[in-house]
């Protein structure tokens, strides 16, 4: 039985080693593990849980390589399977601190792990999962968008959609609230930016987000900090001050962080706190996946905070 | 007026700076300017021609870079154009020395290159041109194909088709015989490789392949060296032995240093032997359109080997 179970992207990021310069003119770059959910697994995996991912890469060396990372990071691959005939998806980014951070993804003609299709999924295993992590992306296309919606409704856990909205992989926005809307009611956890609060439920205002029909809505604010809501209760945290290096890869390390809170049945505002200071910890540094903090750490900066 | 314009394939090539690992290992990137025909241009570029491609990029931040390589590089950019909504396309490639140098194509769902079409083209500049130079992989796809062909029917200069030949890029190697047989009554000049030849005229006989009917034929058939038949001359030159460090680009300063050769009307045998050492310099260097040789490093390479 895996504490966390994360369905989703994968892919190699590759990097930029310098800042502060567009592709035009960068001369290096790096290779990294890459793809939101499996960055939250990578990041629940820090904490000490027992995580597995659900994706497809390609039948390629790249795909040989995410393996490698995974198993790296101490994330369980059984059910990172190869798929024929198409690339290991990759996405490059610009670093320009501190708030733009734009990606250009290599993902035509489609994605391997958005053919994740139901017919291969471990329903038992899902069930059974502490945690379950699906992404709004997981619903932008067929077979992915009906394995998700059927491993949401067989998880029998703590059953968690990270809103992660890319307008790049939906026709439309009211296309994308639509899947959310059918996703929505097999959910007890919804976590998401403004923005995607505005796709999931059509509102940018965070109190009607996150007034949305959920055990917990999470909604994230940028510079005014989180908003929670758990049943009755409310928590609001202000940001955690930072000098930010790279924002990529700060939302999946607070999901990361979640996962642990949530297994942990903390307080809401410990949870929120915790989750917005491991966020900020890796938007400080260069590295996503390779930049998720242990628990000493976030407590280390929870403490100087 | 042009001394040689070149058509076809552009993209970033996102070379691997480790030797002898597969990117399943690499742990860092370079970024180059890179394809055939591009490469073409560069290489001629460098023995003083004047030279222009035509091609298109995605319009993005590789796109600009393209631009600034190529006018770095001392190539006449003015038809290079972008397309809206499709990425330029990067390629990756493994350098396991001296003979194994895999590559992975980033060119889905299409690629701008093979977006040039027929109405864009300056059929006056063209027919001007003293050598025209165009590849087979620009016939693999409309509208590119239809643009490659009337471009080839409208050249007045020395007519090259560089038999380029993918098969990613094809659904058949008689599919791309077929576009290759439409193609060649509109060329003076073919040069390929056995297995290109094979593709272009169904024999992998050199001797065969070089009596196509052209005023000049050019089989490459690797360590046996290159067999070339122009009119009733037939030249035969060795391979020059090198160290090989990175096969890729070595066709291309060979290309390159054949527009220069007939430009300057070279007796048969020393244009074989120039383009053969263009080659080996570059099969001996790590970079491709980077690494391209001038005359004297070509000469310098005769005078020793």
């Amino acid at each position: 039985m895996f504490d966390v179970v994360t369905m989703g992207r994968i892919g190699v990021d590759v990097y930029p080693l310098q800042i502060g310069v567009s592709l035009r003119e960068v001369s290096s770059f790096g290779k990294y593990l890459g793809g939101s959910s499996t960055n939250v697994a990578v990041a629940a995996a820090r904490y000490g849980r027992k995580v597995a991912t659900i994706t497809r890469t390609g039948r390629d060396p790249f795909g040989e390589f995410l393996h490698d990372a995974l198993q790296g990071f101490g994330v369980d691959d059984r059910w990172v399977t190869p798929v024929d005939g198409l690339p290991t998806p990759v996405t490059f980014c610009e670093i320009f601190p501190p708030d733009d951070f734009p990606l250009y993804f290599y993902r035509e003609p489609t994605a391997p792990d958005l053919r994740i299709a139901a017919d291969e999924l471990d329903y038992d295993a899902i069930a059974r999962a502490k945690v379950f992590w699906a992404t709004v992306t997981g619903l932008s296309e067929e077979p992915s968008r009906s394995a998700t919606l059927a491993a949401l409704r067989a998880a029998r856990g703590i059953t968690v959609l990270d809103l992660d909205y890319r307008p790049m992989f939906w026709d439309s926005r009211e296309e994308a609230r639509r899947w959310v809307q059918e996703a929505l009611p097999y959910v007890n956890v919804a976590v998401g930016n403004l923005d995607e609060w505005e796709t999931a439920v059509g509102s940018r205002d965070p109190r009607i987000a996150a007034t949305t029909p959920l055990d917990l809505a999470v909604v994230k604010q940028g510079p005014k900090g989180v908003l929670a809501r758990r049943g009755e209760e409310w928590a609001e945290v202000p940001p955690v001050p930072v000098e930010v290096v790279n924002g990529l890869g700060a939302g999946d390390a607070f999901g990361g962080a979640l996962c642990h809170a949530l297994l942990g049945d903390w307080p809401l505002e410990r949870a929120m706190r915790f989750c917005n200071a491991a966020g900020a910890l890796v938007a400080s540094r260069l590295a996503c996946a390779d930049a998720m903090p242990t628990e000493d750490e976030v407590e280390g900066m929870l403490a100087h905070a």
